[in-house]
């Protein structure tokens, strides 16, 4: 099933400053197989559910295994079965 | 990786009640082998992370099984290192 | 305009334990003329918008104040025209 | 006090397609005096919380005007002391 998604990951215990781990998040998403698009409250990516998922799950444990001690992260999914979901179908 | 999440699960094109598609979501949920708790925005869920994300999925295909053309799911993620996260170690 | 809303706040920079800026996020909630529920990934409320607003605000505010450098708040809002939306009409 | 935030809405009622709606949630963003940014999953902006807030509440007060019997909107705001809380400063 395709699906689009928005991923926003917030290190915690970490500092005030967590764009060196956001920015590692976004890197294992972009070598996800994954269409992506930055912006300033996360990734928003295209593809698989499977593979959403998967890529989700590879950042909490890729930021643990960085140090991380604590991560809260934020995911929307859209699915949908009258036409294939799209990032670009979603602007205007 | 024991995680615990939020799900929320809003069913576009089924009119304005939703109610009977939530309710169905929070089945599949109550069914997954996840602890859960229903509360006004949302079900929160304690568990294995693969057996949330796989509880997500599941929700989305099964609520397309039933007619529902098109879903905007939110999904909050915590996890940490440094003990077992849990929802009861997150309430006051 | 009566609002249903769900507020999580999320304290940067003040360590991996957030417990202590949590519980007072929520204790203004709890003054701020809301009916409130608390869960373990945020506080539900119920009240006018702008109450609703006003009190997110004063979240931020007051736990800048407390000494937190970072914070960073997911509200979700719901309103209808149908009926007066409520907390208690979102269970089942 | 300056912020950034993401603001998503979600129009309910009004059938599978949405756009028309999101288009006009946009739209008033744009006026309202804040810097906006358009992603697939919102619209992200900055400027003073006072002026974020009362957008966003314009936004269901518009909708609901135009028909929208039921809108759910999700929020994420981010506030800071030690800078400038800018949507540039969150890239890389």
């Amino acid at each position: 099933m395709k699906a689009t998604a928005e991923i926003q990951v917030i290190p915690l215990g970490v500092g005030v400053s967590v764009r060196e781990y956001v920015k590692k998040a976004h890197e294992i998403l972009k070598t996800s197989g994954l269409q992506v698009q930055l912006h300033a409250f996360g990734t928003n990516v295209e593809g698989e559910l499977d593979d959403i998922l998967a890529a989700v799950k590879r950042v909490h444990e890729t930021l643990h295994a960085e140090g991380v001690t604590r991560i809260s992260s934020a995911v929307k999914i859209g699915t949908r079965t009258d036409k294939e979901p799209t990032l670009a179908g979603k602007l205007f």
